[in-house]
Parts: structure tokens; C-alpha cells; sequence
């Protein structure tokens, strides 16, 4: 028993915390979640912001569908269940990550309302940083660009369920930011989120 | 088109890479598994090194059955299935905090040799550090600690399928780090953990 209670001093010395996590980092932890048609730029502008962080010797990561779909979710496709459970997961990564004290840059479509709002929650029980990051952008700007040919395949019925053809988007009605992917510049959009990123201190202004 | 040239541009500007990530932080991300069983120290020698890495400045996160079963993983349950899913998805994590540079603390039972392989090959495949730590105990030590009194539950029979007691634990075979933690002392364990790190580069020296 001696030796269970030298374990239990050693175990309160060791109890590192959120806290020491963001010391050890110089900024702190927080989910910003990119929404938007796909073919809006949300990867487009994480990617930059991304860039842009660790200029400044932030740590963020992408999480993003090479990663996640992929990876963890590779057991996952596109019922409606499924897509639920698909953001389900990259919001408990995401909130992991919090805790870890790095900026999580989430990009996926997640057009349902409902499941970013349960992400969000998620978040927010644990006194953590939920940025909702809306790409808007019109679905003619969307499709006209169409990087990946989905559009295309959509219109032609080789995708159902598609989000803006045959699947709804549900626009975010609050997001702590609101780009306009098709007005915008990249470097305007960086700056907008760093902005919100420094009056949060989240990062150090 | 102009715009998309534009964006290019800026792509590969902000392509940021493990590499740079590392850079930030002054240390490789890698997955430290923890393996034994319960009761055998798993987590009190996880604290201790999280505790002494963070007094270092490097970032570490253990991952355990709090943050991941109560999280990602709740709708889990026991069964071997759901056991096998539940490793394969934190290994997918775990992969993920290596990728972004942090030392992943992996703190479960893990009993099966299969699982621990899969998560050892999906690290390797992609050129990461998997670290297996056998936690070794006797099972009576183990059992005689029974921190959360579930050896008593399993031998009333109130638990099924407990490892140990009527479910294998298949001890690794070639560990990276072998503990005997019913033998060591947490100084001792952890010291040993930190000169693997060194040698393997992944902090420095």
C-alpha cells in the first residue's frame, strides 16, 4: 500500500491540464468549423489560414476528408445516419484537440444545421471555442468552379443526394464568421478569421 | 479563371506539412501505446511521463478511456466487435496527433495482439513512430491494487469477459519499451520511456 500512496503524489505532480498545454503552445485551443457548399473554398481558405498560423507559430491542423474519411470514417457512407455520425466523430476529434490546446480547422460541407448545433454544444458544455466559419458562396460561383467534377456528375444523376442539387444546405443563421468566398479575397478572408481568432484571444492580439 | 490561378498561388504558400508542424513545437509526434492489465499502471506511469514531457516543453495528450470512450467512442459497447472498433479508432486518432506533431499517449487494456498489430501497421505505413509499452504485472499485483474494484465485480461475476479473468490478454511480443511496473519505480519507468524517445530522435537528446 506504501507504494499505491507514493503513486497518488506522483499522479498530482503529473496532472497537466489544458492550461499547461496552451503554455507550452502560446495560444489556445479552439474548433473553427468551416460550412459551405462544396466547391465554396473551405479548404481553399483553411489551407491559407493554416499557412498563415504557423507563420506565426501557432499550432493548427486540417481536419479534412483525405484525413477523416479515410482514416477514422473510412466505416462510414452517405445515409443520412451515417453523414450524422461522420460529423458526430470529427466533433469529438475536433473537441480533443481543444483539449490539446491546437486550432482545429474542420472543413466539410456538414449542410444539416442540426449536427453543426450538436458540435457547438458539444463544445460550449466544455467551456471551449466553437467558431462557426460560413464559406458562402452562391451555388452558380460553386458550380461554375466545381474543382473536383461533382457538380457535373450530379446534375447527370451519377451522385445522388448531392448538397444544393438534391440535398439541402442549411445556411449557418449565426456563424461567428461570415465570408463571401465569391466577393472576397483569400487574404480578406484570412484576416477576417484572424481577427475574430485575436479578439477572442485565442491567439495573442 | 483569373481568381482560381490566384488561388493557386496561395495553395501551395500555406501547404503546411508534419515537417513544418515539428518545427513549432521542437519535437516529432509519435503514438506511445500503452498496453496491460487493469490495475497494472497503464495510466499512473501515462500521467507521470505527460507530467514530465510537458516540464520539458514538448506537448503531449493521453488519450484514455475518460476523454475517448465517454466521447467518440460512447456508442461502443464491449462486445469483441465493438472492442475491435474501439482500437481501431483511437489508433486512427492517434495517427492523427502524430501526423500533427504531438506524442499520443494511448492508455487502454488494448488485450489483443491483432488490434495493437493493425494500429502498429497503419502508423508504419505512413512513416510514423508506434511505440508499444507493455505495462507488465502479475496479474496478482493487479488484481491485488484493483483500483476500481473491477477484478472483485469480475470474480462475482457481475463483469463478463473481463481480461484477466475470463477473457485472454496477449501480452506484445516485442515491445518497444517492456515495463514491470509491480517491479519499477515511476522514476524508473518513465526514465526508461524518455531514453527511447531520445534515441529514436523524436525529442531531443
Amino acid at each position: 500500500m506504501a507504494e499505491q500512496k507514493a503513486t497518488n503524489v506522483h499522479w498530482h505532480e503529473g496532472d497537466i491540464t489544458r492550461g499547461h498545454r496552451q503554455k507550452i503552445l502560446g495560444h489556445k485551443g479552439a474548433t473553427l468549423w468551416f460550412t459551405g457548399l462544396s466547391g465554396s473554398g473551405k479548404s481553399t481558405v483553411a489551407v491559407e489560414l493554416e499557412g498563415r498560423l504557423s507563420e506565426l507559430g501557432f499550432l493548427s491542423y486540417r481536419l479534412d476528408g483525405d484525413n477523416v474519411r479515410l482514416g477514422i470514417n473510412k466505416n462510414l457512407g452517405f445515409t443520412a445516419e451515417d453523414r450524422t455520425e461522420n460529423i458526430r466523430r470529427i466533433g469529438e476529434i475536433a473537441k480533443l484537440y481543444v483539449d490539446t490546446g491546437v486550432i482545429a480547422l474542420s472543413s466539410f460541407i456538414s449542410p444539416y444545421s442540426s449536427d453543426r448545433d450538436q458540435v457547438r454544444a458539444l463544445h460550449e458544455a466544455a467551456g471551449m471555442d466553437f467558431i462557426e466559419v460560413f464559406v458562402d458562396c452562391s451555388l452558380e460561383a460553386a458550380e461554375s468552379r466545381d474543382p473536383k467534377g461533382l457538380y457535373k456528375k450530379a446534375r447527370a444523376g451519377e451522385i445522388k443526394n448531392f448538397t444544393g442539387i438534391d440535398d439541402p444546405y442549411e445556411a449557418p443563421r449565426k456563424p461567428e464568421v461570415h465570408l463571401h468566398s465569391d466577393k472576397q479575397s483569400l487574404d480578406e478572408e484570412v484576416e477576417q478569421i484572424l481577427s475574430v481568432l485575436r479578439s477572442r484571444n485565442i491567439i495573442p492580439a
